[in-house]
Formats: C-alpha cells, structure tokens, sequence
C-alpha cells in the first residue's frame, strides 16, 4: 500500500470537517519537520493516520483496542484516549506501516510521553496548532512553535492540564509525566531527543 | 514518652514563626476531626508532628532520609517533598509513636496520596487552611470545608497544580494522582474513606 491509498483509507474513517482537521495537521507537522531537522514524510504519514480511529463509534474502538490486545490500564480513563494507541495497532496490522518512528508519534499523540522524540513532539504540536485550531492559548503556542517545540508544546499540555482541573475531570498521569519531562528537558538544555536509545 | 513532652520537643526543631503555624494546624485539624468524625487526638498529634523535620537544614533531611532508607525515587524531585516521609520515620523511631494512621497522615500531608484516609484528608487539610494561612484560594477552600472536605482540599490540590504549572516547575505526580483520585470518589460518591484495607 501507498501514500494515495492511505490518504483514500483514512478519508473514509471520517467526517469531512475532520478531514480538513488531518489536512491541517499534516500541513504543520510537514513544517515543523523541515524547520526542526525531522523527516518531513514520516511527519506527514505520523499525521495523516494519527487520527484514523477516532471517529469511529466508541464501541468499535474498545473492542478493537481488546482484540489488538492493548494496555487494559487505560481503559480506566478517558475513552478519547484510546484513539492513539489504536490508530498505531491498526496502522501497523491493517495498514501495513513499519516504522516504528511513525509508529509511536501516531500512538502518542494525545498523551504524549516521557521523553518524546522530536517526530513524537511535532505531531503532538501539529495537532494542538494546526490551522484549524483555535483555543484561547492557540495564538501564543503557534509564536512559540517558531522557536521552540518543547516551550509550545509544555504550552500545549499546561492548558490541556488546566482545562481537566477547571473541569473537574481526571488528568491522564502520562500527559503529566509528559509535561514534567519537557520542563526537565528544558531545564538540563537537551532539547530535540531523537534517539531513545 | 507523652504529649507535653512532644510538644516541646517539636518547638525546638523550628523557628517562632513555624512553631505558630504548627499550633494552626493543630486547631484546624482538630476542629475538622470533630466535624467529620476523626479521632481529634489523633488529628492533633499528627498535625503536632507533621513539620518536624522541615527546619532542618536541608543536608541533614537527606542524610536522616537515607540512613532510614527511605525510597530513593523521592530524591529526584523537590526537596520540599522530603520533610513529610521524614518526619513519619523519625516520629516513629526517636519519639516512640507507633500509631500507623497518624505516621501515615504525618507522611503524606505534601504530597497527598491515592485513596487518602479520613485522618490523611484533615491533616493535608488543615496544613492548607490553618487561621494564619493567606493565599488567593484560602478562603474559599475554608467555606468548603464546612460541608466537604474532598471539595476543599480537592480545591488546594488544584491550586497546588495551577501554582507549579504557573511556575514551570515540576509536578510531583503522586499529588496529581491523589487529586485524581478525589475526583473519583466525589464522583462515585465513596467520600470519607477511613479503611485502605
């Protein structure tokens, strides 16, 4: 399977204002790859499929999550958090994607983790400041993009913190962890991990 | 060894000011006690004791803290954050008390923890709203103390949060996941838990 097919395949998961979201997501990811020194084709496909399950009904997601045999422990939480780590499994099974590296940008996306990869962080900022999007820190994250990923993205995940809190909801521990980990990056200058290794 | 003699002790091991905000905790942890059916001896003696090792300069907490062999992972994160676990340790090995709900009330009043006892509740409470306490948040974490204490130091928790987010400083995840936690109660409507087993 090709690019073309894929796009074709995850259109059809979708409804049409959810596209444009992708379209926009792939836009920025693909700049935020060239002005960061990433692939800019893994950050396209990361970001064409990193939403490829979410529209389908909550039903369908968890039994699919079950089948693939995913992590149980998240099943406590959110149910929008599933979408990640499903659309990487199914990615991998019924797509035929190989690449780790897109892999787990695609499983990460809403979450983020401990230690992002730079292809991890800039689908996860793509997907907070794409065209599209706009939230009140919306505006500030998008000047921070230009300088840094890891500042607008701690900007990304400390207004999705402070939205939960507002809200009362539970906040995923790993978006947390997630957030910590960037502060501590920034805090030691190691910016731009590539390499988990 | 007997409560006049704990009281003084106590005092030695911090300034006037500190000594102060010890006897507010004492007075609001056991006004709470008496309204929501705790032992107010035992609120009293684990607010007593609950900065006991604060004051002291901070190599001598880290070194107490590893010859007790406290847990190591607590050493990556604030040092502000070693002062509760110390304290449970050294009351229960310097000053003889051996009551395990008051050690635990004494250990986690920073950082809270999952699933918090009743006894752990008031004194991480108390700790926030005693009469000499003034923060922006204070007041109406005091007004929802009259009716719920999960509403009101689920308040304090937040405000915690918000302040280190504010800040860009690491956030202790056990305090996100004691606030979670509140969350889940207050929900399920399981409020004042008193038996972890």
């Amino acid at each position: 399977m090709k690019l073309d097919a894929w796009i074709a395949l995850t259109q059809e998961q979708m409804p049409a204002r959810r596209w444009m979201h992708t379209q926009g997501v792939r836009q920025s990811a693909t700049e935020l790859a060239e002005r960061y020194g990433a692939d800019p084709e893994q950050a396209d496909l990361a970001a064409l499929l990193h939403d490829y399950c979410k529209f389908w009904p909550i039903e369908r997601q968890v039994e699919a999550y079950q089948m693939y045999g995913l992590p149980g422990e998240l099943l406590a939480y959110d149910p929008q958090l599933l979408h990640g780590p499903l659309a990487a499994e199914v990615a991998r099974r019924e797509l035929g994607i190989a690449d780790e590296a897109v892999l787990d940008a695609i499983r990460w996306h809403t979450s983020g983790r401990e230690r992002m990869t730079l292809l991890d962080k800039i689908v996860c900022l793509a997907d907070y400041i794409e065209p599209g999007r706009d939230f009140p820190e919306v505006a500030r994250m998008r000047e921070l993009s230009l300088t840094s990923l890891e500042l607008s993205l701690l900007a990304g995940f400390d207004s999705t913190i402070r939205f939960l809190l507002d809200k009362g909801k539970i906040v995923y521990p790993l978006t947390l962890a997630a957030r910590n980990s960037l502060v501590d990056e920034l805090r030691s200058g190691s910016n731009n991990i590539t390499d988990r290794s």
